[in-house]
């Protein structure tokens, strides 16, 4: 029983349900007093590489930002609450969902500001891309998540040829 | 009903629990390898900022680190998550406790590596200390974690005098 | 003659193509020696950034990051050149294109890393969406860009639907 | 004469008495203009690692912040001294003291702004702890803050027993 | 035909001609809104790094700044152009010139803020300097700027003696 | 007796003199494992400035680097102590001497690694250049510097013109 036969066993995308929190200083702001979209793509990086690397039990690395949206402005003083989900994995790779949240001071409440789909490949200690586990939906949003991701990442393969 | 009025309802301890995952880059890193004690003592004093912030519903700045200690050493490559909870509330300061363990990458078994207790206290806009809300424990735990508080308090009180 | 007509002279892609130099420093890396994914988001939005800013002859904030592939990792040593160009000017924003390539210390031959298609807002001084001047495309492959940038905007609103 | 008889020899506490001046930029503060509490515990763990790095001429990793407090807020623009001072030597740890004051920009009048009190332990190439020189107190304040640092040490041990 | 004929084939300026963009952010500041001299030297390190690293086609270490003036104070907001040139090659060095630009937001007109000369020194893997390639001037311009050079670096090496 | 007559008074060298410690780390390396230039010169910056300030008592910017040598490359894990010494006062400017020693882990000698001699000039709140105290040499070695820095001075100017 090798290293192979580790990544066969199918994984909850609970399991490395991630979760970051940060607060804006004046070093992640731009000119204008919004925080600098560099600085939350940095974190969104983060976040979804902690996210893919407890899913495949190893070191992921970025392949890819399918698509992230900024929703609304962050302001410096603000809150944020970072999530990372494995929405699919596949051969080598998976599918994370970063969303990012501002949580309002007073009440607490919490508004999407980013999200952000993008692929992570798992590799070796050589850098080659390595099996990840697969993912095991528990529910239907489980189900639901893995089957958009199938299909986005059929249109891209589609795209490709 | 003004401001003050909505300071004393009192708020459970797991209205303010933080986490916060990262990761260990070099940049963060001495010279033997190891992570720098200056990179995690700033990461812990964002935990617990943002921990005090959400008790007390308001900019919560640093007045002590009560006692922090390094338990193990962490590594470049680790994942670590911080924990922050709010112990005990007084009256325009809170403790906090944080901790920070490291996660293991393959059985994401978690170690503790550094446990702090810190003080914070609640500033209004031009700095000055503000009432904070009451703690309200709800349950064992919450209610012996209240009880130390209290008792360190008093004693560091009593060694002032 | 106020502002608004300002804008609404056409302006060519080469007056806002924008290019940057960076050399990969130990800090700019993860913990396998190869370039953290989030440092270079962070570049390639400065620069995307840079170039829609001049095209708009103001501050644009970045809105979406459409598309963004890692073709090879990139080492530290290695220097970086980034190249921003306006592939299309629409109502109040514009799609940048922006492109990592590594430069061989002694053939300083140039191999591409990473793509990045990324969309900005020119905003005013109250972060206010703004008209943005048309883009004028000056030969074929200015051209091709505009119709291929029109066309997935085409099916991003179109998804959205 | 081996490495051992070299640490042998105790060391007055001038010979690892340590010196910096830092300036304190936007990037350092918080939202609300004062300087961000996380950048100060850096720089006193810098300070207080090069000052036991001093006395035990090896290199020394922080094992405890006994006691820190924030006296009065930095604002940005002022300028800080911080200072470094082996209070006692044990077996292989060293108690250091760390001073921050704020430097009056005309008359140059400092104030104590931060007071902290830290462990730090001496390691060997392989991160294991090693014997630490003893301290020779060559005046009155030197063997107070001798026997003051011993009597934390011995209520410290005694608390967890 | 090994290493060493390499270095003899003389290169021209353009070769080596390096361009950096970047924008001025809050991090990058002092307490008075105009950046703070010690990022903008850094930057200039940088773009004279990669500028003498390519003509020399090898890694070129800083071994002196010869002369660096500040024209005219950088604003948070403000995007600047550093261009980096080699004027001369000598035995193991090259003089490289840096000038930063501050570039019009609207107009895009460039304002020179800073001027700088530099020499840096090519290394081998263990830091020992290795002979360059000569310059070949191929105009007036490349001419004036290598003359100047040479003279600059007999008054140092008179200085000296 | 307003601002003015406060900078009339001469103050000695030893008044304004700037100690700085720094440890180095990874994070300040370049990829052949010795330290960035940029980051040392950003470090003589900060105490150039600090220098500077102390002397004329209020905000001082960098208008120059006169003469900037690095003699010995600085490694990960040294301790560097910086040095600053006005050592002439012109009308609105002063010249600064920052050194830059190397201190041995064991022995704690002290290697010089950079000398830079640099020119500051004091600012008012709206950036624009004021008076600055005349220097008062106290000894040899102080009156030394003050006529080397001015026939420095009288060099620079009869160049330009």
């Amino acid at each position: 029983m090798g290293e192979d036969s580790r990544t066969v066993e199918a994984r909850a995308p609970r399991l490395s349900f991630t979760e970051m929190t940060e607060i804006m200083l004046p070093q992640h702001s731009n000119a204008i007093g919004t925080v600098f979209g560099g600085t939350v793509m940095a974190w969104i990086d983060v976040c979804g590489s902690i996210t893919a690397g407890r899913h495949c039990q190893r070191t992921a690395v970025t392949a890819a930002v399918d698509d992230l949206v900024f929703l609304a402005p962050i302001r410096v003083g603000d809150i944020v609450v970072l999530k990372g989900r494995v929405n699919a994995a596949f051969h080598t790779s998976v599918e994370v969902e970063v969303t990012v949240e501002i949580e309002h001071r007073v009440s607490q409440e919490r508004r999407m500001c980013v999200q952000a789909l993008m692929t992570f490949v798992a590799v070796d200690a050589a850098g080659r891309p390595t099996p990840v586990p697969p993912l095991l939906p528990m529910d239907e949003d489980d189900a639901r998540r893995h089957k958009e991701a199938q299909r986005r990442r059929d249109a891209r393969l589609a795209k490709k040829r």
